[in-house]
């Protein structure tokens, strides 16, 4: 999802930019990666911990009185990570052109930890939305929300870029330089996030590969929706004449996330004995 | 998959016609997945069930006297979903830059329901083909042979692209866009084939995970062949001055779709004891 | 990974060099394949063998009476070669601009059964490497220290490419095509890499999950501090004032693999109870 969001971004930019794009998405996991190492991962699930935040786990510490939960710690590493990163991902789309690379790389680190405490808050049992009954299954909240925040904050904070609004610099500086990019981007994110979805299900034991196919189930279906809205919407804004490959992935990229929190609870229209999935606690 | 197939193709259109083809790639998948979910799952694999088609399970219809097979229908429709947006993509390289795009939307849909019928007739223990001993192991006849058939037709309908052959445009004009997205599409496509033939046993339980093994070594035999092959063939059709991309591409997917319907019946020459296979069914 | 290594080599050629450069991976695979297939496998994993070479097993051949290993050649045969297969596409890069396609060709079946005996050295746990006592988890000797000795020893042998360092060709002409497709190379490269660490286990039966996670997170913990360190010797070596996307690359890649051969047995700082691994072996 990470070549797909960097391919996608990439081909959204403007002529000029492509590599310093890919570059601040490389430092988004990197920095990302030794945020979460360090201080994310306890914030987020660390024991013990409290309603606002976790309280171990710091570097990712496992004492000797409970190495039995090694392979657990471990594998939410690895699987939460994957999620931290997505999130500050997000911002590097909104603040593209726009940002110094060095302020990028200090903004990684920083979101990360942010990112740490809004996912104690929802995921962990005795986090405090979590305990006023708040479910998101897949992250839409922590996610998206947290990201699309953060990139707002970034965009009001930096303004836009020089001379696109005043006129002082032609508008085709700023045309994407590759719809097919976007495009193989989206394809790569599409699929990828399909999988994602599937795999929030922590796992495929007892009822959980129920609730993981139908959140794929639900994610393909959404994304047939959206897609087919982006074509109205992009044949109507351009009178019939020709379609824009930009609304195109923003129309399915749109109900990629619009589904994303509720995909294991929602079922497609008919399919009304899925309601099986509150036996379980999902 | 789809993925690599967008870039195989985009890489194979003249200049200008990229951005295009891959938007038709994308509503492949929306329009397939529309017509998927509410007719093309019920034809294929609805109950009850005659040896023509299925007459159950549209819209993902899930009863609650059966909901106890919600999991098996979810996750046999996220599998069966991608075989058929594979067949029905297909035909988008055969019209590539000669076919309105919305025509080909309709399409779209159409083929999948189509799809549908031919998957029941061989895949659905009833259907009439599946009766009289057809096999297909993982779909070189509902998914590539229909794909094929499909394409030729829509070429014969449509006729050469304008100027192709009668001189009035250079034929320059027509030289794939990119030899390197084509073989980059290539790698992609081909570790997805080796995925998708493993993954076709439909599990890995029992002695599932033979056969699965099985289908990924034919693949790779497969593939060193078609390689081999389409070496010698570009090496004498170009008087071993140069190697053509396209016909070294083409080799190694016609091996690929070749191996297909096989991959977990035939035995690598040697691996006699492969014979195991007809003990569990396939 | 092979997609993504030939995108990241594309990336680095010089124009004109790319299409070349991806149909020597192409081929690479291919007549790896062939190689494995008819001599490699055996010589890695034939019994019977000695601690120098496997002596059964070639041509996959599965005899009668132990057909019930069938399955266990066959997994380990598409894993193995896998394997088999990175190495050998290392040196394409080394050599990359300056070496005939046939002959290249002809490396790529040697390179592999050189492999073969290396990793039956290492991995067959009659190997007199393996004897000696060496571990080697994922493979940082028979794959990227063979790959990188067979590369050094190509690169003596032919000589800088023309014109490179006497002066009689510009600079520029070899210049890297396209930083773009080094970093979006590296992107897929990185998160292969991940999952092939993790699959290093061999299975996710008994305490081997475990050894898999921790795989994963020495892993991408690893590339966080690659990636730091490139970060800070791009900055320096070029005064601060850009970034180098080669470089960047390359220390990522390098931590990768130095990862590589240790990533299930050292642990990150302060997981002090992931010496468990002991236990079961590795």
């Amino acid at each position: 999802m990470q070549s797909g969001f960097g391919m996608l971004e990439m081909g959204s930019a403007a002529k000029g930019h492509e590599v310093m794009i890919m570059l601040k998405n490389v430092y988004d996991v990197v920095f990302g990666a030794l945020a979460y190492y360090a201080f994310g991962f306890g914030i987020s699930w660390g024991s013990p911990s409290n309603s606002f935040m976790g309280l171990g786990r710091y570097f990712l510490d496992i004492t000797s009185d409970d190495y039995q939960n090694t392979g657990v710690v471990f594998s939410s590493f690895i699987f939460q990570f994957s999620f931290a990163a997505t999130s500050t991902t997000i911002v590097s789309g909104c603040v593209a052109m726009r940002c110094r690379f060095e302020v990028y790389c200090l903004y990684s680190f920083y979101a990360v930890l942010v990112y740490a405490f809004v996912a104690h808050w929802v995921w962990a049992s005795n986090g405090w939305l979590a305990q006023l009954g708040v479910h998101d299954f897949a992250g839409s909240g922590p996610v998206h929300l947290l990201g699309a925040a953060s990139g707002l904050n970034a965009i009001l904070w930096l303004g836009p870029r020089r001379g696109r609004f005043d006129g002082t610099v032609p508008r085709e500086h700023f045309k994407p330089s590759s719809p097919e990019n976007i495009l193989f981007g989206l394809f790569m994110l599409w699929w990828g996030w399909i999988g994602f979805n599937c795999g929030s299900s922590f796992g495929i034991t007892g009822l959980r590969w129920i609730v993981a196919t139908r959140a794929g189930v639900t994610t393909i279906c959404s994304t047939a929706g959206g897609g087919s809205l982006a074509l109205v919407y992009t044949k109507i804004k351009n009178r019939g004449k020709r379609l824009n490959a930009e609304e195109v992935a923003n129309g399915i990229l749109g109900s990629l996330v619009a589904i994303t929190a509720t995909c294991a609870c929602v079922h497609p229209p008919e399919a009304r004995a899925g309601l099986v999935d509150l036996d379980i606690g999902f």
